[in-house]
């Protein structure tokens, strides 16, 4: 990571999230290993290398299609499981990196990239890190779905299910509503594509976007969808920690995330009270809803009905085609950034929106048992 | 407050928001009053009772065509001012509930209003509040309003402008681009308008959609949209304190947020990288941007270009046309609910978005100070 | 609060103490008020007006023979108590300063007090307030003993009792060990006595200690122990937050104290293991301890012994006595303070030590029900 | 780490410490390695692997004396840290536990060591280890110093000096007082001892008390004094965040402390108020204080005058010596312990008490720089 100066000093904190149960990421895409400390889980629950190997593998979904990375993402648990069971210890992961191959990245060590944070890293931080941008990459992200695996395994334990899939892609959508679907059903659909998406014709449709936007050495954007069901009421605590504002942080720290929606979103904005609102009804002597525009959250706490996040990603900002930009030695150039990258993030982020989301959750089902007498 | 049962015995935290400048907002909408403690507040700012009162106007702007509820808000400063000064010293203001006319709510005391935070409230909590819900109610916010008064005396120290205004009102949006005014036209724009929007000929088709909703006894959503220039390069914390993430934290803290978009949002999901990409080039040998589609952060860091930032909001879940609903002994009815209510939240609502972006970027902009030796 | 510079401008924050039952507390011993917001209390707890009156009362015990400032300390509860029961939502409590006197201190209004915050207040924020000082005077305490006593709520449905008492004061001390008593015959005891020392003789000649400091207008040390008992195994979280280490953190925040024991305290470091171990034995099939010199807690957990406390305070700083000093536009000189002080701040910090300890116990205990699933 | 039922499943968080410099330990004594990540270092610092080594060595003083564990902690370097220098991203510190032995334990697979955390452990998480006890073990410290090394760095930019020593092993103290010598000279005389206690006839008795211990099959307490100075006027917040609270919650967060004193400590509870404050006068235009019984903090804000602590450790419960205690099926019995351990624990905790008040000063000094504007 080459340095321009160091005048001004400043930290790259902060890099742990949640309160209860607290991960604390650290590692550069380009340094020897990236790791995360998960702290506040319970002691007991039954966690292999293979289940955290498995949510990897989710992210490295599409990877032919995505980015030509090609790193067996292999995590080492080093604290916090005994004989295959957490002790209630800090759980410590470690990643390695194997395939760094800075000599890609020689060509554009002066230039700044359009739309990249390396342009704001050099602000802040005075540092111009033309490899993989340091703290700023991707790279971070393995291990915020290594902990949703841990996280993952408390959910199960209260039969909560979450599950991500790719929504749209560039100007491809989806066509039916997969939110109506058990969890199950969705997770199975999902996995036969090669791009975590649901709907097999149009997954062909996005897959042939990414092909025509690498060709165009360009890249496109996308949509997350997340589905959480089934789901108790009463998760989230208002005012400041409701449901909605935790995981509008968790979905906004993930890189290249421009919008966030809660069920109907910004539609919403454009409907009347008496088409919003989600009347309720009896159904077998509980309380059910005829419609879910709500999203699942009212108040910030959950109903019980599924929670629906929608996650917009902006298209991948390193593309080869010629671009305008400045060097850091300030010159107006055009240049043609060669390296290895996603074309589509959102298809790997598939597995990153569904990890934050468990994280969000397993946070509010710590803090409300210990809300309560 | 009546209550069911109190079986669960749930705490209602967190109530604060911010990690150095921080608020911690107490009051019930119908109790005796409400308020907020400032903690962090460096000292010798110059504040008075109507600097904090000239914001309490704006959340109150549009009253006439919001709410029937005629509240004088009056501020009082207990603490931490001293001959017009802050002192570093913890802020307690308090601002009296005068108009709380409880009786208006009796005839619905046992009907869960549909689209409305009292179900969840009472499948967590085990209460059922049939006045306007506690803390629930967008009451809580005059404190966050109040609160932004003080966060505004620190931005103005930093030159950081931040302006909020009504972007879309049900199916009536701005024609016209309002990000690229400087911020100080803007607010006299807005403030022309009766409902904060800056387009005036849009500001009266908005008028007729909410005197219909009016009508029709039902209520409209609407986005308010928010600029923040003059504002520094490098406000935000990687990883998960990136301003965009605490921003998305921020935004849907506030009561009937559906939906934060940051730059072009949802937009960018359609687009290809070089569209969506902003740029670099040199401007009086400063690096200058093409283009803000990224919306002034890029990385999670402010790169010192225009935040431009939406936020949905639904239409009010209290309204007065007939409703499928339930009792909380459990029978299915019908029901029109009478009460005060805002026919559009998003009017009163520009006042809080702004007051929590003026929060977040206090936060930011100390926790910048704190990070470098 | 008079100033001389406001050049650096720093807050005085943090006023927040705990990590789930956290309080806020807020106002000058000079200003209008002095108030604490209570976030994080458990929903249906009966609480009243006059049970922390109860405790504020504790607090002013010995005022005859501790200070002159005579006021009737009223709290008003503002939010979160409906109808004598919590409801989860944050309980702001208000104190009003009734008798503040600032002329008193007219006399001393450039002279630095020996001994005093006013130096290291003058040095960090440019603020010489020759009144109470603001947020350093033991006024704050008040809002924390306040608070104790919506904490002592939540301890009584777990059964947990914590009574603090005078130890020493000066060179005397009690005579016999009362970590032995049950917590309510202790309690009983130390009623019984002006200055809240369970020992009829040894009060009596702490009195006269107490009234020989006056007549030479000196102030005299004195230590406080608390007991807490019955309390239940298991309250601490290791590494950081060690039971040990937040009462370390209470205590020590409280004005005026210099040392901290937990157990045998200072003595053990002159033990042999063999003398301090508390060796386990079986009664009635539950384990018991034939000794008690760690002081329930052990590895930072607490065992179900009693926990037993000592907190050394040193003199008032106020005191009548001519003294050597500098003025604040320095100049040498000697004078004698006038002013309404404690001969013995350990008295009314019997009531502080017991409600630091019943805070923290509060926070350790809903903080073990959301560390397991 | 043998477990006996999961039934409670408990978290054994926190595991952080620090509000702006903070670090996360993970890792257990006798599993592969521990480590802990630093997160909020400023950019720009010269780093390397001898600097933490040097602190590691300071802990491992007296080794001979002290432990027969003789492990060469070595330690790596995983991320933050780019040719020699702090980048401002988290660092990551790895330490390999290269001698765990664990067959030395199994004799004592089901005996409660009188006096240890195993107890408490096994309430709580119902978790025996007959190990080192996981968490709860002195091996957790390492990562402490280890941090120490890097918060040493920001202190000498800074210009503050933490020293720390053995102020009494057993019944053995020292003679004079060394908080009135320079931290240089102070460093240079302690590490003339084997025991890092500065007075060296003091310490051939204590290595005498010690040799007795060992020879009994016993332990024996101590105490660690340390000094910081220079140090700035200025650090610590109020009221909360007073430097002595967190020192308190620092130094009390270390296995086996009993006791801290600030200052004179326990001493000045015995003392009139004329003879414990400390009057200013002029020296050279500034103000300087005529003693130091205060400790260099008043009102929770250092005051420029060289910090007094002294920490009060228990002897270690780990003893040779034939005991009484139980087993965990509940028998009781006698036991003689074989293991390795200190006989004085308050030796190697001199690097600890040393890198609790680095790791706290940092944050003190972070702290103070974002509370101004």
């Amino acid at each position: 990571m080459p340095k321009l100066f160091f005048g001004i000093m400043f930290s790259m904190g902060n890099n742990s999230f949640g309160k209860l149960f607290t991960i604390t990421t650290w590692g550069e895409s380009h340094g020897p290993s990236v790791g995360v400390v998960i702290d506040g889980c319970p002691a007991g629950l039954f966690i292999t290398v293979e289940d955290i190997q498995a949510t990897l593998v989710l992210r490295s979904c599409g990877r032919a299609y995505t980015s030509a990375r090609k790193e067996p993402d292999m995590v080492e648990i080093l604290s916090g499981v005994f004989e295959g069971q957490t002790t209630g210890a800090p759980i410590s992961l470690l990643i390695r990196n194997l395939d760094t191959r800075s000599e890609d990245y020689l060509d554009q060590k002066n230039i700044i990239k359009p739309g990249h944070a390396q342009f704001t890293y050099l602000e802040k931080y005075g540092i111009f890190d033309y490899f993989g941008n340091g703290r700023a990459s991707a790279r971070e992200t393995v291990c915020r779905v290594a902990a949703g695996a841990i996280a993952k395994k408390i959910l199960d334990v209260s039969g909560i299910k979450v599950v991500a899939f790719l929504h749209s892609c560039g100007n491809v959508s989806l066509t039916e509503d997969f939110s109506i679907l058990d969890t199950d059903s969705l997770d199975v659909l999902r996995r036969k594509s090669p791009i975590l998406c649901p709907e097999e014709a149009v997954s062909n449709l996005m897959l042939q976007e990414i092909q025509k936007a690498l060709e165009e050495k360009d890249s496109v954007g996308g949509i997350v969808e997340a589905i959480v069901y089934p789901v108790p009421s009463g998760l989230g605590d208002p005012v400041y920690d409701k449901l909605s504002a935790n995981l509008g942080k968790a979905l906004f720290s993930i890189p290249a995330v421009t919008g966030v929606e809660i069920g109907d979103g910004f539609l919403s904005s454009r409907k009347k009270g008496s088409e919003q609102n989600d009347s309720p009804y009896l159904k077998d002597g509980k309380v059910g809803f005829l419609s879910n525009h709500a999203g699942g959250i009212v108040g910030g706490i959950s109903n019980g009905e599924p929670i629906r996040v929608k996650v917009s990603f902006k298209p991948t900002s390193s593309i080869g085609k010629l671009q305008k930009t400045v060097t850091i030695d300030k010159k107006d150039i055009h240049h043609s950034f060669i390296g290895r990258h996603d074309p589509c993030v959102a298809i790997r982020a598939v597995a990153v929106v569904e990890a934050m989301i468990q994280l969000t959750l397993v946070d509010a089902l710590l803090l409300q048992r210990c809300s309560r007498l």
